[in-house]
């Protein structure tokens, strides 16, 4: 198969095109570079049936030929940071809701209809039920990300319905493991670095998250495209336990051998459309065979051991 | 109170208009009159507190002066005719869910924070639950005026989220009465004037829908604005009602006293997107002590009324 990956160069997007090539596909790995990294994909320089092309996806005469030949696409390019919405919130609408259009109708011109979606347990809001299953009560959106994304999805079952596209959408909860740009786990080791003797912790610490191993991540969306037929497929995409913000520090700074005094910020949400609690009900994507490999102490360390060996990341932002 | 309507010159809009003046506001209409019709507002020419701005929602340079120190924002600037989305899938996205986003930060420019917003029971795509309540199950778009829709939707609850507007959002059935310009009345009513004998009908004439009298649903607009207090208020907005397509050719083709014969283009939908059954859930509004005046009945032959007496409209498209 000849596969079409945006964000190709970033943090799942690199980490699916190793897999892709080691399964012996073709692969195009697309990417604007603002976020990605090409030294990501630097082992496979020259490598027959690999393409890195540097672009954007909302520039069509760059996108549209680069599909060419393509029988299916995975979309990962993003604005992923879902804090800071509401300082640029043309970001979010532009390079999620308006990017996603740009590759559905380049997928059109191009005649490729499969597309694989990364969307976001973040379009549940705060949803009532928990843990939270993909038919959840209609939801009120509280992020410019998770609009976005629940756009992002909208257009692409719109596209299913009306050029007889098929999806398949994953609803992350955040991805943890090597290559790993921005979260949690970034923010504090990086600043355990500057001041090991204190932290400071958005809202109360006491936000209760679910994380997944990018491996993981990476396992379940490909048993999904290969097993689930429907035109639509959506899954939810997540380990079946959570952790507080305090249990991942615990971990952290036992793991680096610090003891920071903590400064709360205070508040049960950490920044405007933080979600207290997020807890997905991942039976749908179980109920393929997926099991998740690593819990989410073992990816949050996981992690950490990468930074550590990886200082040049945080450096980069 | 000053208020701001886009699509003010349109079928809503304008009846929506000389209702808030008569209630003594001060009203801005702005639409780019490529589907509304300044003579809806004629009489209203001269009239202290009356404004009509000819500009699109595109163009912010137009936009945001236009609307300094307007209290409330009715949003009802949209392409509307949720057909044609497969041949032209840009229209959706930047009328309705860019053509949204600027609205919103003209607001966020003028500190105006109260938004009144137009959606659509089309966003519940094919519902499993009926009658469909505002909570029912996260849908699938079937549509891109839906995902459209549903994108603005979107936008809108995140910016009440990330910069404390109000919004009270309506998702319609298909509105009729005075001023009526696409839709169903008006393409059999076309279609029986070129030809008498005979008319097409798309679909198989059994597919369920429901409809509202445009003063009925301004009624719902301006009780629920005044009545509903809280961040976010969303309300379906129809009759409890539902009717089918051939119910509706008999009533159109009685009043008119004619037996055309019926040619179905076959098939549960009408097109790609049509829905063979929508019937919403309206307690909500309904518990706001609202009741529409008019049954589907007469609303259809209300819309046909005004459509005889002024056939300039069927040569506007």
């Amino acid at each position: 198969m000849r596969v079409f990956v945006t964000g190709g160069a970033g943090f799942i997007g690199s980490n699916l095109v190793d897999r892709l090539l080691q399964e012996g596909h073709a692969v195009v790995a697309y990417d604007n570079l603002s976020t990605g990294f090409a030294g990501h994909l630097a082992e496979h320089a020259g490598r027959p049936g690999f393409t890195l092309v540097r672009g954007d996806i909302l520039d069509p005469g760059r996108l549209v030929p680069a599909m060419a030949k393509c029988d299916l696409v995975f979309h990962l390019a993003a604005n992923a940071d879902i804090r800071f919405g509401t300082l640029r919130p043309h970001k979010d609408l532009e390079q999620n809701t308006v990017g996603t259009f740009r590759v559905l109708e380049a997928m059109r011109a191009n005649g490729t209809r499969k597309i694989v979606f990364s969307s976001t347990g973040s379009i549940y809001g705060e949803p009532d039920v928990f843990p939270t299953p993909e038919d959840a009560p209609f939801p009120v959106q509280t992020s410019l990300y998770g609009a976005s994304k629940l756009a992002g999805e909208s257009l692409i079952t719109a596209y299913c319905a009306g050029f007889d596209f098929q999806a398949w959408i994953f609803r992350f909860v955040s991805i943890l493991g090597e290559r790993y740009s921005h979260g949690h786990v970034f923010d504090f080791y990086r600043k355990l670095l500057a001041d090991p003797g204190q932290l400071q912790v958005l809202g109360d610490g006491k936000q209760r998250k679910s994380y997944l191993y990018v491996q993981d991540c990476i396992d379940a969306m490909l048993l999904a495209v290969e097993k689930a037929g429907a035109g639509v497929n959506i899954f939810n995409l997540g380990t079946d336990e959570t952790c507080t913000v305090n249990d991942s520090i615990g971990w952290i700074t036992d793991s680096l051998g610090l003891r920071p005094k903590l400064h709360y910020t205070g508040g049960e949400r950490g920044w405007t459309g933080d979600s207290p609690l997020i807890q997905l009900d991942c039976s749908r994507i179980r109920a393929l065979g997926w099991v998740p490999g690593l819990s989410i102490r073992e990816a949050v360390l996981r992690t950490l051991d990468f930074l550590q060996k990886n200082r040049w990341v945080l450096e980069k932002r």
